[in-house]
Formats: structure tokens, sequence, C-alpha cells
């Protein structure tokens, strides 16, 4: 399984009031973290959209476990990697890591998704392309297919 | 159960190269959205923190689920209410609605919490006063209580 | 000349871990203000792309005077206007009021562009309709027309 | 004079339904930039504040132009340096840099602040220690002391 660990330093405009991360900015990291990862897998996020002719893959669902809050200074390590693929849908799992710690575990569902007739306001699932599975690793006999 | 209709108009800068909110920006809106459901239970929450004497109420567990995009000059609206009450965490429903359609629905636990020792950098949890809960209509007799 | 006011709370996740609001934040208040304003002169902003075939009216100049920081909870109001017209290009002026006080004074040269051949990474000045000028008041012997 | 070279990869998430980088997002990249200029400079910003007892360095004055847009997947680098030292406040110059060429130039004015009798709400300019700017580089005879 291909996974792909991201260093991010923890900056002042990350930080609420309380001196911590304001939560919704993890979610913007975890995103760029998912586009490191394609990247690994050789998937040029920008040259993707384009040759697969999809808007984006964005998030449908999602589940998130704070453990312990990092503030201003703090130098972090997201691990992520994709734990399941569907036919149009993927997980992605990330792992903030303070140290050996787990601090956050975070699960995102996203869809390999087209606008509908080219209209901006409507997005509908593809399937995802075999070769783009095949790039993390996942084969044919893939057990969690579904 | 008090809940809160807060409306929210979507801003250019609040969506994303295919032209819809970008995720992360749901989780600020739902942020607001507690604050302003506090505030309608009397509770603004500059003065709660010093009341109190806590360092804010931290997201330690959420989950989301996005049905419907929406994207900019999209007038939308969030409903909010506290779906359970334990010692020192609570449960925020979140609904995000499109007309009569639910667009989004999320659940955030926040704890109650303060600086262990003064220092900022430790968060640890504390007892939720009864007479927070008894302005949102949480009774002596809450089932829900753990 | 049109002026447009908007009430705008200070939110928690707006405020850094000095309390007081994130600058970058203003930016995106005003960004928001300026689309208030367009509206208040009777145009909506994902229309008028539409039909005046833009991509938007990006900022290509700017400048900023901070005199009084804002924090978590405080209310404040943002007088926006657009100052002076040009052939492709437009100042907006933008003071955020506490109380009677001029918190923040801030300048925006704002183009009126479009996509060079359809290209997403090009962007080019256009000529601003004198239909929308018209709107906002500003009339055939404007003297800060240029 | 000290220069800090700052590679930033433009991220999804950075950007708005034009497909070009939100502009207040720059100023967010600018302070990150600072932040890593003061590291240079052996000066760690968590640990600065509370060495010297300041809240923050607050920009109260800036302006800048942009010249070149920047899309998702740009690779740029910001060169950041402390163009003047003043008695309570300084000025940093950025330069974003695609290729060779300057897309953005932006100057802040930036207070040595520290908050009023420990209020959290008042800040005040405090004297920017010596050996703070020596660290810059910036010796006894700077002409541009004012």
């Amino acid at each position: 399984m291909l996974t792909n660990r991201q260093s991010i330093r923890i900056e002042w405009g990350d930080c609420d009031p309380a001196g911590i991360v304001y939560f919704p900015r993890y979610f913007e990291f975890f995103d760029a973290c998912t586009r490191a990862l394609f990247e690994r897998a050789g998937l040029f996020k920008r040259d993707m959209l384009k040759t697969y002719e999809i808007a984006g893959i964005p998030v449908v669902d999602m589940k998130a476990s704070f453990m312990i809050p990092s503030r201003f200074g703090d130098d972090v390590a997201v691990d992520s990697s994709v734990t399941k693929w569907g036919t149009s849908s993927f997980v992605v799992r990330y792992r903030l890591m303070k140290g050996n710690v787990i601090a956050i575990e975070c699960f995102e569902t996203r869809v390999w998704a087209a606008h509908r007739n080219g209209k901006p306001e409507k997005l509908e699932p593809r399937s995802i392309p075999a070769e783009i599975k095949a790039k993390f690793g996942a084969g044919a006999s893939n057990k969690n297919e579904n």
C-alpha cells in the first residue's frame, strides 16, 4: 500500500485564540496530502483532471478523531494512504503524527467526479480508471473492490 | 431542544477551482454556527470563556456527509442543535439546508476544555456546569447523560 | 457615490493566537463586501460573470492601513464604495468601522478580466461596459476616467 | 541584508473559481515567510514571543502589486527580507517569483507589539531590542533607523 509522509510546520495563521490549530485547517492540510500522495503515485493533479476529464475528487463522507492538539511552531507529519478502492470512490486515511504518537486520525471518502453535461453546478461520479488504481498498487484481485 | 438557524451566503472565496465550496470551509461555517447557537442560549462566547475559565470548546470527534455541493452565490441555511450532553463533552448536529433538502449533515463532539496549570500547550476536559446545560433545555433527568 | 455597509461579526476562527483577527482574513471580508456592493448596484456576481463573459475582478494593486485591531466577538461594519473608474479597472475603498472610528482603511485596484482565448491560466483586462459604471452612478462626464 | 527564499506549492484549496490563487492567501504565505525569515536569523517565533514578552508582530501598513496570477499546481518561491528597521517597527519586503520573474511584490510594516497591562484586547508598540536587529545584520550605523 502506497503511503506518503508529508512534513508540516504549524504556522501562526493556522492557530486560534486558544493557541492551537483551528481544526478546519487540518482538512486543508489533509487535502494537500492527498495531492502529494497522488503525486507520489505519478499523478500530478492538474494534469490528471485534464487527462481524465474530471472536475475533482470531492469528499462525500468523512470522520476524524482529534487526540492531541498542535500549536504554532510544532513540526508534525501526516501519513496518507488509500485504504480502499471502490468503483467510483475511494477512502483516504490520514494519520497526523507528533513524533511516534498519532495525534489525529481521519478517513475521507472521495469521489472521482465530473461535471454533468459540462454544467459547473452539477457533479456526478465516474468510474475510476483501472490504471489509476494500479498506480497505487491496487490489483485486479483487490478484495476491497465494491 | 434549542435549535438555531443561520443563513449563509456562499462567497467566491469559499469556493475552489471546481466552483464549489472548498469543504474545510464548511467546518468554519459550522464553528460560527455553534457560536451563534450558544448565543441564542444566552451565552456570548467571549464572556463564557472568561466566566467559566475555559480555553475553548475544541472538537475531538466528528463525522460528516456531503450530499449536495454548493457554489458561490448560493444562499444556504444551517440548523444547529446540541443533541447530547455528557459530563465534559457534548454533541452538536449541523444540517446545511438548500431549501428543504439536507445538503450536509455533520456531528461534532466538543469538549469543555481548560488549560492545564495555565499552560497554553495543554488542554484538559472540565465538567460542564449544570447551568450551561439548563440554558439549552437539558434537564436533570437527561437520559443522554454519561 | 454608491456605498454599501456590511455588518460583520468577528468569529473565533478569524483570530490568531494573539486573540485578534489574523489580517489576511480582512481581505476575505473586503472581497465579500465588494460582492455585496455590486449586488446593491443590481449586479449579482455569478450572473455578471456569465453575462459579461469575464473570469472575475481580480485585485492587481492594494494598500491598507490597520489602525485598531479587532478580536473575536467584536461587531464591526465595513463601508465599501468604488472611488474611481478606469477603462478596464476600478478602485474600491473599504473602511472598517468600530463604532464611529475607522479601524482599517484599504484601497484595492481591481481589473475587469477575462480568460485569454479561454485558457484558464491567462487573464487579460477587458473594457468595463458603460452600463456597469452607470449602475454605480458614474456618469459619462466622470473626471476620474482614464 | 539577510534574505530567505521559501518554496511554495500552490494547492487546490488556495485557489478560487477562476482557477487562480485567492489573493488573501498570499498574505498567509507571506506571514509564514516572515516566520521563516526570523528563523533563518536564529529567532524561533514561539520562543521569541516568550523571551521578549511580546504578543506578536502585527501588520499595521501594507501595499502589494499583483503582476502575474498563479494557479494550483504551480511551484513558486518567495524572497523575504527586512528592508528597514525603525524604533518599534520594521518593513518586510516579499517578492513572489515565478522562475526569474517577479509575480508579486509586497511591503508590510510590522510592529513589535505587547499586550498593554496584560489585556488581550490592547496592543502597544515596544522598542525592538538591538540584539534582534543585529541578527539580521542591521548595525548601529544603520542609516534607515528612524
